[in-house]
């Protein structure tokens, strides 16, 4: 058997052939370049090719997991990815396991790749009940309890940057949920940009910008060197994460909180008042229970996900099935 | 096989025995009466050994499913019961299965057995996606996603009425959380109280008792009957009911939000302005999918619920296993 992980983002799709225990054995990768639907399918079933050529092994079965930037529809075997144009249905799992008759082709969300690729190859290796909070330009969760990934009704789960934290509710929820707008990358650089345009006495290091082109990254250079506006920001948005983070660990019991994502990244340097703020509001014996730390897979945690669903899957598969194709 | 369902409460148990398809055959209660640590394991014997009497077959092996007021820790069987003096850590399964040898013993949570209840006998019947909201003194959640409940790290999931809800973090919230500050019964009384002692100028029906004893049913009369105090308890618990059920909707895709527990009850009236609010903050697409409804076994939830661990339990158990005791 040839395990081969994908992880498909939004501008490049990065593909290793994996050892049973996690090492990369061969590694291909492509930027989508403006590439739609059935395209970006073709150019994944290149690079699976690239990397069986790169393979000694002839002939045989190859387990593919693959991670996608959306929702992983479970029972069809397609996808939904809004940053891929034309993708909102797609046939991903027949159209792999059309080009490769002898494979057998598993797909999760993002979310819950990281989160398995944590679990079994990163800071959480065996641990069966551990959160990934995605923090990047939105926000996603992806969980695993009691040694099982959650899928839900429709494979919607983790939807987490919806979470309602501060009451009322306004407009300016409407676009992408409470907690991503005062938390994600998107919603940093929202909240920065409305305190320039209310603070017009403040000239600080963020003046140097024109207001519309700041993002979380600027907020994050000018939080080190002490400035007010990214303190403020920041400091609203250690609340929003302590609180999301709190309810994971009131609801789910979890031993790890995981936070990645483009954020954490710089955010992991707040994670100790994160921390804090979720010590005030979760149920007392569970937080006790539970870590929070950052991940130990940055910008690979989908890689590795998609790599440990190949492996997963495979051991599960009845491989008999799979010969129809002879 | 037998199948007993035992409901332990903080004053009373009840039980019953079930066929397969969750009919009850004989039924037996006791009222608790001040008993502490064994001498309620020895009540619940009594009461299966009732139960075992009253059925024609002898000799026959005993499913028994209980459900408990407080943590069932599932690993070794014992039980966290706060309303019950002396069950920090009680051997309840050790106990049953001695007492009755030819047994099989399984332990759940209150919230848990709400759930299973709900999916194997009353309003999710074959549902694989649903979520109990329990509001009683306290709130809890009993989940089953994927066709499975959830336990997590060491049996706390759920713990809902830790919910952080409402920033910023006031000492009001030490005792039991956000959600249960404003929520739960003890949360509603809490709240109208806070209000009848700052208005001054209130002369309505909440008048008419002293503020101490003022309980949240006197809130839904009052409430009935128009009065502005009760109202606004009301309403600002519609929210955060709406809140916590949006958050449930959207980490979980379930297909229902079953209300119950004392206060729905009276507060199923409540459930359409519920679901208005919680339509504001959920991920679009789940709630879409999700429908909130009130519980189909009040008062009995917890009694079904044991009897389908009971039946569930005996399903997946190797009967030759238990006959250690010949």
């Amino acid at each position: 058997m040839i395990y081969i992980g994908i992880d498909l983002g939004g501008t490049k799709i990065n593909a290793a052939v994996f050892s049973l225990n996690g090492v990369i054995l061969h590694q291909a990768s492509a930027l989508l370049g403006g590439r739609k639907g059935p395209e970006v399918g073709q150019l994944m079933i290149e690079i699976v090719r690239e990397l069986l050529s790169q393979t000694a092994v002839r002939n045989e079965t190859v387990s593919i997991g693959v991670c996608v930037p959306g929702i992983a529809y479970s029972k069809t075997g397609t996808v939904w990815a809004p940053n891929i144009s034309g993708w909102e249905n797609y046939p991903l799992r027949e159209e792999l396991q059309r080009a490769f008759p002898r494979s057998v082709v598993l797909i999760e969300s993002d979310r819950t790749c990281y989160i398995l690729g944590e679990t079994n190859f990163g800071a959480a290796k065996g641990c069966e009940n551990a959160v990934f909070m995605a923090v990047g330009t939105g926000i996603g969760v992806g969980i695993l309890i009691d040694g099982m990934v959650l899928h839900g009704k429709s494979d919607i789960v983790g939807a987490i940057g919806w979470m309602a934290l501060k009451p009322p509710y306004v407009p300016e929820y409407d676009a992408c949920g409470c907690y991503e707008t005062y938390a994600s990358g998107t919603g940093l650089a929202l909240q920065a940009r409305k305190l320039l345009r209310e603070k017009s006495s403040y000239e600080g290091v963020l003046r140097s910008f024109p207001i519309e082109e700041i993002t979380s990254y600027h907020v994050f250079d000018a939080w080190e060197s002490g400035d007010p506006i990214a303190e403020k920001v920041l400091g609203q948005a250690v609340e929003m994460w302590g609180m999301a983070a709190a309810n994971i660990v009131s609801l789910f019991n979890p031993e790890l909180v995981i936070f990645g994502g483009g954020v954490f990244g710089p955010g992991a340097k707040l994670l100790g008042r994160i921390y804090e703020e979720a010590c005030k509001w979760a149920q007392p014996v569970s937080i006790r229970q539970t870590k929070f730390i950052a991940t130990a897979l940055p910008g690979t945690a989908g890689l590795y996900g998609a790599g440990a669903i190949a492996i997963q899957n495979a051991k599960t598969f009845d491989a008999k099935r799979i010969y129809y194709g002879d």
